[in-house]
């Protein structure tokens, strides 16, 4: 639905937020798309990131997933805005389970304070094949200005 | 609901499971309760674990939500069995800033696969208060016997 | 959370709105409590309200949970406002087998804008015993002033 | 995913459950299509099915999005087996204003026990032109033999 160039400067200030935030930096996701209303984000498998049975932690795959939906938002709101998290479902298709996992997201409706946005997400596995492991529907807000921490 | 006693060689393989989620290890997350049909954890905020603000990412919130879930609702499962996540919705209400987050998870129905529980999170202050931040309402499956990842 | 009572005045603008939703009346549905941040509505079963197995359909269930949440929510909005749904999910518990389904919304959060409800259904036998049967959590928004459809 | 065509005889089952759901009869709900792993159903607009301000109600919508979901996870499920709705996720995009609204509802993930669907809800106006105003993430799971309501 939008799939129009984003304006560079634009983009360099998401990926600016993007590197702000320090969870991702700790699970060790990468950026692979930022574009006009879609995200794309990819977390490389890690033993310290799972769950009881050695499948990524469904958290891990939420983490990126909500992220990348984040900033799919956030490209189409006004500049200046912040976003947040309102809500969001995730349904776990597969176990985790993969040498990478890619969160794409789009927005799916973008309002004047609350976006919708949907992501799904794939395991790459080494021969280069690809399922969809989980599907999350989400809805972001618009801040004005952006938030601080109490401190 | 469920405020029976869990028998205790239960308890032991149940946080001996929890210690095998590599991912709340990384994010330094601590076990507060296991009983019949509640799991309470804790994380402790740690600024390599925040979205762009300094809040803590929601996806650090949702790991610790989507564990206590998971295993409230495995210890009202058969022994022998392991639990695997199928869907949650979370709804994030305030920021979440403090010093300790508690997820506070409970069966709120335990069917012969299927096994619906809620949890609550809550934002602890270095003052003594809290105050709620998120809420998961979340499936969870039984699995015969543990699963393996494909090796 | 809220218990204070409502105001008269207020309760009814809330009851009279009620009773502007034609879908509820389509359904049967009954008011059974109006409170600050509460509100309780009932569906008697009827057999024109089923799915295939002579189940009472999880849209009606889902109609009055919807219903109690928003209503609820507006309780707590200021005067004047109205509001919508903006997202809901429900996890079915059991098949709606039963007399009467009671639907007990309540407010988990109320923000300025958006309002975060949960919602508790029974199904209510004709021998006075009660089974909850779904589970509903929502998020409202206020809307300034009352919307109307375009004619 | 799924545009293989349905075994007409299994249409027609699929078709007849359909036409066993009185809640679709009563709302006055249209089946539209009927195919491997996807089911289209339309409702028209009736004054009768509202909200307090003449939107079509968001648990009308649902049942609509419900049934779509459930009859396109059906297809794909062995015979003589029957569906059950387990959780639904309901994004409401916009007011539910317009002529018709259309569930367009595919499978996601068919698994043994639980099947992922997802529906999106349009609204059609007269001038013959549509906007998405809703989208559903549904999870329904196989039921042997089909239930039966205690009696």
């Amino acid at each position: 639905m939008h799939d129009a160039d984003l304006d560079p400067a634009r983009e360099k200030l998401i990926r600016e937020s993007i590197d702000r935030q320090t969870m991702l930096a700790t699970l060790g996701v990468e950026v692979a798309e930022v574009g006009a209303g879609r995200v794309v984000l990819e977390l490389p498998f890690r033993g310290d990131i799972c769950q009881q049975n050695g499948f990524v932690h469904a958290g891990a795959i939420t983490t990126v997933a909500d992220s990348a939906c984040g900033y799919a938002a956030q490209t189409l709101m006004p500049e200046g805005s912040d976003v947040l998290s309102v809500e969001f479902k995730v349904n776990l298709l597969r176990p985790a389970v993969g040498e990478r996992f890619r969160a794409e997201a789009a927005v799916v409706r973008a309002g004047r304070t609350l976006t919708v946005c949907s992501a799904d997400v794939f395991a790459l596995a080494a021969d280069g094949s690809s399922k969809q492991i989980a599907l999350m529907q989400a809805t972001m807000t618009t801040v004005h200005p952006a938030p601080r921490p109490a401190s």
